[in-house]
Formats: C-alpha cells, sequence, structure tokens
C-alpha cells in the first residue's frame, strides 16, 4: 500500500535531529541579534508560490528552521529579552508540549479523554495553594478553574457571562476599568457588544482610583445605565501598577456587578508569600486570570481562568447537541470543559504545566521568580540614583519603567539604540504623554550579567 | 548560582528519551482500548493533592505517562478511531509543533517575529490554490486567511464581525443555519449576543432547504427584524451533509446577509478536485473556516479562517494601545494577526501546518484523503445490501451513517458493543428521532483492516 507517511523510525531519528537542534539553540540563543531586522516580505520570499506536489526530506525542513526560520524570528528566549513582558519557556515546558502533541488527544469532553480534565483541574487546584487564592475556587467548591489560550480569551468569556446575568440590553450595561487596563478589555468588551467601557482615572502610581470609579458609577447609574463589570488589574501592562482589588471588590459587590481581576503577567508573582499583599483577600472576586505563559516557565498557550462560581459561567455557555451526548456527562460526576470557553476542542496543555510545577518544584519557580524580581529592583535603584534618569512608576515585580529627563527624544533613543544593537531588547510605551522605556525581567535564563550589560547600554545611549 | 533548570544537556538527553517514548507510543497504539475505561476520579487520585516542593527528576514525569496519563487517555490516534470527526496527527506535524515549542516566539505582531507571520500568510495562500478557493482570498487580494484555534473561534469571529457592520441593537438581528449546523453556531451566536437564531429545516438529504430559508428571511423581516449572518455546512457533523452553498450566497447577497462556510471537517477533501462540485463557486461568501486540524494530518490545534475581505474583520477587531505600537505596525506594510481574532497572543501554529504540506506533498494529502473516503464508501456498500442496516445519509465523504432495522436499542447496542470492545471506537447521533451510529473515517493510520475488523464486530453485534 502506498503511504507517504513518516515511519515510526523515521520518526525517531527525525525527532532526536530536532532535539538536538532545539538544545544548540538554547545554548546559542545569546548569538543572535535579538530583534529580527528582516524588512516586511523577506521571509515570505524565500517560499515558493505553491505547496510543493512531490513530499520533502525531513532534512529539507530542519535545514529550513536555519535558512528561512531564523532570520524572521525576534527572540523572545534570549535572556536579554526585556520587551514587552516575557513569554518565558523551559525545557520541562518544550517537552510537555511535545508529548501533548505526541498523544495528541482532544479533550473536549471528560470522556475524550479523562486525563486531559483530570489533571488539568488537579493543577489549577495545586496553584489554588501556591498562589494563596480562595480554597472555594477549587474544583471541589462552588468555583473552579480551567486552561485558556489567553488572557484576552478569559477576559472576554467572562464579559460574556457577566452580559448574560443581566435581562438588560447591552447597550444600557457598562464595563469599568483604569485608564491603565489592558487593551484585550476594551476588545473584549467591544466583541462582547458592550457600547459602554468607561476607563476610569488612576492615582499618581497609575493604580485605580476608587473615588473616580465610584462616581463615574454613580454618573451612570444616574443616567438610567446598569454596571455590570468591573476589572482590576494586577499589574497593568505599561507600569505594572496594582489596583486596590479589595476596595474595588467592595464597589463591585454593592452595584452587583461581575468583579474580574487581570493579573495576567503580576499573577505568577502571587507564588511568593512576600508579595501576596498586593492581591489582598480576593472576597469579592467573581473571576481572576494569569498566565504561566508569561513568567512561570511554561510555553504560550497556558492561560488560566478561575470562576469564584462556575453556575453562571455553564449557564452562559453550555449547548449539548445529540452527538457530543454521553455517558458520563449525562451523570453530572464529570468537568466537561467545553462548556468552559467559546472553543469547543482542547488540546492537553495542562501536561507542560503539570512538567514545569513538578520539574522546578515549587522552591524553584519562587527561587527563580525571586531572582528576576531581585534584579528589577536594583536596576531601579541605579536608576533611582542617576541624575539622568527619572523612574515613571513604582518597581513592585519584575518591570522597570523609567525615561531620559531630557525628554521624549531621548529616551525613545535610548530604546532605539537598544533595540538597533541587537543585544538586547526593550519596549517603549506612554504614559501622561510622556515616552518611557519598560524594562521587563522575566526570561528563564535572564540572568545578573545580562542586566548588566543592558545597564551599560541604557548609560551608554543616554 | 543557584539554578533550578533543566540544561541544555539533560534536555538533549530527556528529549530523546520522549521521543522514543512517542516512536513507542506509534507503533503500539492499536494494543490500548480505544477507549478510556477509567471511572471518574481516577486519574486525579493518583496525583498529590499538592505541588511537589522539590524539584523531580524528568525520569518521574515520563514514567507517569505511563502510569498515570496512559489509562486515562482515550486513543484518538488509533487506527481505529472512528468517534466524532477525527482529529489525526501525524510526525511532521508532531515535530513542527515541537520546533514551535523549542522556538517560543510570541507573533503577536508582526515585528515581533516576522516569521509567524509570512510563513502563516504563505502557507494559508497555499491552501487557497489546493482546495481551488477564490484567488481574491489570497493575502495579495482583498481578503485574507488565519490560524484561530478551532472552528468555534472563527465562526463566533465571523457572527461578531457581521454584528458590528450593522447599526441595529443586537437583539434585533437574526443569525440562520440549518437544523444540522454544528453547535458552534448556536453557542458563537450566544456568546456573541444575538437573541435570535432561526434553524431552518432541511431535505431528505439533511442539507438546508433554501426555500424555508427564504420563507423565515421573509417572516423575519416583515417582522421588522434584521437578518445578518447565515452559515453554510459544507459537511453537517451529524451526517455530513452539504447545504447548497451558491443558492444560499444567493439569498445572503439578496438581504445583505454575512456568508459563512463552515467546512471544519469536509473542507479538507476539497484538495481533491473530484470533490470541489460541493462547494460550488463560493462567490458570495464572505468568511470560510475549515480544520487541518480534524483531517489534513496536523495535529490540534490548526483551524484556518478566511475572510473575503479583510477590513470588516480589522475594523471589527483593531485595537492599539501604545505599548503595542511599533514602527513596522506604524508604516502599514504588514499584517499583524492579533487584529484577526479575540485573542493578542498567539505560538507559531502554521511551522507545523507547513511542515505538513512539505512533508506528504499535496499528492500525499490526495492519497491518504482519496483513501479514506475510497475506505468509508467502501463500507457504505456493504452496509446497503445488508438488510440489517439501513444507511441514514449518503456517504460523500469518509463519514458513513447507519441505524439497526431493529431501531434504536439495537443500533446503540452495536455501538457501545464496538466501544466495549475496546478494539474501536464509534459515536453515535440521533436525527430525525432516530439513533444511528457514525463511522468516521480520517485517522492518519487507518487502513483497510482496520475498517474491516470495524465490519466484523457490526455484523457480530448486530
Amino acid at each position: 500500500m502506498t503511504s507517504y507517511h513518516m515511519s515510526p523510525e523515521e520518526f525517531r531519528a527525525n525527532g532526536h535531529a530536532l532535539i538536538d537542534w532545539i538544545a544548540r539553540y538554547m545554548e546559542n540563543v545569546e548569538q543572535y541579534p535579538v530583534m529580527s531586522t528582516v524588512e516586511p516580505g523577506t521571509i515570505r520570499e524565500k517560499l515558493p508560490g505553491t505547496a510543493p506536489e512531490q513530499p520533502e526530506a525531513f532534512k529539507a525542513l530542519l535545514d529550513d528552521l536555519d535558512n528561512v526560520v531564523m532570520p524572521g524570528v525576534t527572540h523572545w528566549q534570549s535572556p536579554s529579552w526585556f520587551a514587552y513582558f516575557p513569554a518565558n519557556s523551559s525545557p520541562p515546558a518544550i517537552l510537555g508540549e511535545l508529548a501533548a502533541a505526541g498523544l495528541a488527544v482532544q479533550g473536549m469532553l471528560w470522556s475524550t479523554s479523562p486525563a486531559v480534565t483530570e489533571i488539568e483541574s488537579a493543577v489549577l487546584d495545586w496553584l489554588v495553594d501556591l498562589m494563596a487564592l480562595p480554597q472555594s475556587w477549587k474544583m471541589s467548591g462552588p468555583g473552579g478553574g480551567v486552561i485558556q489560550m489567553s488572557a484576552s480569551d478569559s477576559t472576554h468569556t467572562a464579559l460574556v457571562v457577566a452580559r448574560e446575568r443581566h435581562d438588560v440590553p447591552v447597550d444600557r450595561l457598562v464595563v469599568y476599568a483604569s485608564t491603565q487596563a489592558h487593551s484585550s478589555i476594551e476588545k473584549g468588551a467591544r466583541v462582547a457588544g458592550y457600547k459602554h467601557v468607561r476607563l476610569v482615572d488612576v492615582d499618581g502610581n497609575f493604580a485605580l482610583n476608587t473615588t473616580a470609579l465610584a462616581q463615574a458609577i454613580e454618573k451612570d447609574v444616574a443616567s438610567g445605565l446598569t454596571p455590570v463589570f468591573i476589572v482590576s488589574a494586577l499589574g497593568t501592562t505599561g507600569t505594572g501598577a496594582v489596583d486596590p482589588i479589595d476596595a474595588i471588590g467592595e464597589l463591585a459587590r454593592r452595584y452587583g456587578m461581575w468583579h474580574h481581576v487581570d493579573a495576567a503577567w503580576a499573577g505568577n508573582a502571587m507564588i511568593c508569600a512576600e508579595h501576596r499583599l498586593h492581591q489582598g483577600t480576593l472576597e469579592n472576586v467573581d473571576s481572576y486570570t494569569f498566565n504561566p505563559h508569561k513568567w512561570l516557565f511554561t510555553n504560550f498557550d497556558c492561560n488560566v481562568f478561575w470562576v469564584a462560581d462556575r453556575k453562571p459561567l455553564l449557564d452562559a455557555l453550555s449547548i449539548l447537541p445529540p452527538y457530543l451526548r454521553n455517558e458520563a456527562s449525562d451523570s453530572g460526576q464529570v468537568v466537561d470543559y467545553r462548556d468552559w470557553h467559546v472553543p469547543l476542542g482542547r488540546r492537553f496543555r495542562a501536561l507542560k504545566l503539570w512538567w514545569v510545577l513538578r520539574s522546578y518544584g515549587a522552591e524553584g519557580l519562587r527561587h527563580h521568580i525571586r531572582e528576576h524580581i531581585h534584579m528589577a529592583k536594583e536596576l531601579t535603584q541605579r536608576l533611582e540614583i542617576d541624575d539622568r534618569f527619572r523612574l515613571v512608576a513604582p518597581t513592585d515585580f519584575a518591570l522597570v519603567s523609567f525615561s531620559h529627563v531630557n525628554g521624549d527624544a531621548a529616551t525613545q533613543g535610548i530604546a532605539d539604540a537598544i533595540n538597533d544593537s541587537g543585544k538586547a531588547m526593550v519596549t517603549t510605551s506612554r504614559i501622561n504623554d510622556q515616552t518611557f522605556v519598560r524594562v521587563s525581567i522575566g526570561q528563564t535564563r535572564t540572568e545578573q550579567r545580562h542586566v548588566d550589560e543592558l545597564w551599560k547600554m541604557i548609560c551608554d545611549f543616554a
């Protein structure tokens, strides 16, 4: 019988070669310019205009990783990656992704592979303890956690659930967040059909001002609108600011709003007890999301979404067609995660998270997160005592925000020069009509020497 | 410096061991019962109640693939997998997923790794030619394609875009699909806030009845509602029925509706010219989605979504915060795929699709899809001439739908006995108040002998 399949024997040889390629990449990643410098269209021009008619050897594919792909890679896994937020990874995470791809099960229902659902539930319960979240968020309580692709998906899901709880037309509902909230809130609200999103003023540290929030709510209520959704940021994208979660929760409770905590990046630091003051009691919180794929050594995608009560979530998202019915689901004894998000299909993402938690141990994870934060605070001190620079915001976690005292051009000049050097990558943002440099420390292999080299460049280019 | 990281050297050794484990799984997959037989809670009980404090050796993780995971795996990659639709995979896809995890780039913007965006665009353009879709859907035209997680996500996205095109409250908008349309349409509509979804009658072959559709539209228009969205199924989930896409497109054009083609599974067969009569001219189609992760040897997740015109999509989904601004995006010369879907982050899923297309060649892909369809038609013939069975629907592709002439209990009995045997897995569904067995042929390694064995069981258990 004709077969075009790669045999298991060939897979073994090709797989070993690819593992070796990745190991070499890990060893050599510092040698590449961090930011790809190709012009638009360069990579595409290396590809033929049509798919090959005949099979190609695996060797050709592997060679093209170097020839076609690498020039177009911006190296998120470089230890000199200080741009955006990290999307860090680690060897056990890569291997977990490989194992999941090798099994290639699709866990839409408990019955379509019980291990997918049960390991996911167990591992998210582990995280409840590791991060000191409310015990009632465990699967044994009224709440529960689920892995989604991104914080954008989780926030959008929460917005949909909040909308469905009200028998009021969506154009009368109001969503609140601070001016510093992530764009996924505005986008998720638009996708969910909301017409009113209030971006509330922040205080001097860029955290949401609850007085301004209370005023905005009162104004909307007076105009006959219905406040339904409020986001607390635990670590804003701009400067890492933390909103007063407990105070916001109190307002949420008073007005019957869904309270969503967006801890996409800084949630990871909650595994360290000394940072938990930032998240408060989480008493009046309805949902909470964070990304192990940002700062917990678990490659993208791996977002976690908890709800304090799973009932409104399931009420909003469950639809049961006849071709998905099965005895286990009908029994009510199992969790079918398809009802916890928009997509039906799902891959075994819990496997890599499980492997990361076990491979590092809680101790190892805390150690490396603390190192990142330590390096960030130390860099902050250097900036603080150097009168060429101005800190734009406090460094609570591992994001350092600063500008040049000579203004925007000088500030942007530092960032551009660093990025053009190829030796490191940072991003800029704007706040209060001022450009600033964001130095986000969190790549798996970032060490003090990488931050020192960055500091040297900052000084040289200042 | 203390480090809890697995070194590149350890990664190499552990990676080889895992590759070998997967190769053995490929070789032995037929020896496992296809459907996991564990009771709810069994897998979870094998896990400790809390995360380990200390690191564990990789050996322990690998051992637990056998001890903890395997009992809870339902083997989607068994060649005797005939349940649901396939979610097939292949060695080059697994390796592509591994390479993507190894690079661990995040392609939210063109500039965050140009190779992610440009290879994705190129490969989706290849598919336009392979499937004979309209040339204007290529990135060089007004349209374009993007990879999403699932067809549910693509359908939901299309529903949002359609909603945003109208300055009419969402509770006045109407969505149409046949009674046989996938549950993701009803779910996507609910998530997008629609209040009116009309499930239109089907004809004797379970394809949408356009007369009934026209009547439903007229009735809604007469009541002051606005028809905005119609789904054509190219291969329904129940029986693989194909709606009259061109005729539906004509109605969509007349009433100004968004016309979405859900070709999640059967779209894959469009790489074979002899099946393209089913999709017609695609002239009045606004969006089209199919899943290479179902039947094109590319492991989940890999869904493709094309729009005929990308402008309304970008109008609905683009939001540009200051921390994502960059020169390339500002120049307008590049595609930023974050604006094409709900999530912001995205991994390098195009890599595995690229590797599959190259490793099989178009010829290899067509060969194996044709083999699956051939086996399905041959099984259909056996059922047709056996008076114990009744075919429930025609077999246009690789899904065979039949029932036992003695009624539901006998039909369900066949499915249950097959699944309990552990030797194969099928699913049942219901149509016209009748239970039927779905035999979906499409796992990568399914050969005639597996279908023969299934047929023997069908006869034995009849």
